[in-house]
């Protein structure tokens, strides 16, 4: 990783880049959608918008996606698979240490929610405009990500790795993990000029606090 | 502070009232317009959406306000001015000890995240939507508020009380003050079905949180 400070013109690894769709055109309707939805909201931006914004006609849009919400709905959808693949993949090569799986769980999201900041941004933010059915499935994708680290917590709870504030249940593991991945996600918040550090030294940091917040009671092991 | 969780129908304690307006129809407003931008958010709520949840014509609204982004200004500003004021009183009835002063700028700005959680959330969540000066004066009370801890921070780590996570000046001070204010003001964007404590509970768990996130070298003297 490179030493400079991430910002919102960082370029995105290409791991980080969406699965949507998959054609050159769907990945230019993403990439414009994305930066409109960042810069004015989703609910203040247009199908013409996008659409102007990547060279395409106002109807092209419709070969792609049935309708904004949509495609607002699968850009949020694949940001949370993306990010929870990554986390489970590096909980799992972490080994079996508690802190070890919660430093690897730590690093994964914040390079989620730092690298590629502004589709971060947007599905932190706007999946709260998106309804019935599309909004059902975010919230269960966010609840399964904070399962990972609420699981990850209570094992280090229960073997005595970890002492988590207000109890050694479900309910405090539980939230040790919200607040925990409440503030990895909100690095997509901020605005990078206060705060300049690099991706690794944003891990470095981070994982320290989540271990202090979940009262770890060995530090972590570099492998 | 009765054994009930906290939910988003808790009625809010009088000294966390807006001073919004002052009138008994500022009021009416406010209340409404706070409801309706909770619920749909402020770009969706129309001017007549608020009038008529409050019983009154669509015009009457300008004899109080300019605008709907002015009323939200005014609110989303009253939200920030009276938390900023609590804390700066906390703070200070809480003595000289920094691990004193850090818990009751905790137990503050969760009073106002927790109990009036939904123009908490409105505030939190609607102030982007703001343009130009209303904007900057909100952004400019919100660093103030996060300033408040981070000198809280800052003198604690200078005479040894705290060992902040990755460093000791004024930018470990800063990062340690964003992720304490954002754990705190993140607790009105819970449903509370999940997390069913009352207000104390909530300040205990955070106060210790708090405390961890700093590297607190002693425990809170309990007075």
């Amino acid at each position: 990783m490179a030493r400079s400070p991430m910002t919102a013109d960082t370029p995105q690894p290409q791991s980080q880049r969406l699965p949507i769709g998959g054609t050159s055109v769907q990945n230019r309707i993403a990439d414009a959608a994305i930066e409109l939805f960042y810069s004015r909201g989703a609910y203040a931006t247009t199908v013409r918008d996008i659409t102007a914004a990547c060279g395409l006609t106002p109807g092209a849009l419709y070969n792609h996606f049935s309708s904004k919400e949509q495609l607002l709905f699968v850009l949020i959808r694949d940001v949370h698979l993306l990010a929870d693949l990554d986390l489970v993949a590096a909980v799992t090569a972490a080994g079996p240490d508690p802190v070890a799986r919660l430093a690897a769980a730590v690093r994964s999201l914040i390079s989620h929610a730092a690298a590629p900041r502004k589709q971060a941004r947007v599905a932190n933010r706007e999946y709260v405009t998106l309804t019935d059915a599309r909004r059902r499935e975010i919230t269960a994708l966010r609840r399964q990500l904070r399962s990972r680290f609420s699981e990850v917590l209570l094992a280090g709870s229960q073997d005595g790795t970890f002492v988590l504030p207000g109890g050694h249940g479900p309910t405090a593991a539980a939230l040790t993990a919200n607040v925990i991945s409440t503030i990895c996600a909100n690095i997509s918040e901020w605005t990078q000029e206060n705060y300049p550090m690099t991706l690794s030294e944003l891990q470095q940091t981070y994982v320290q606090m989540a271990l202090r917040l979940a009262g770890a009671t060995r530090p972590l092991q570099e492998r």
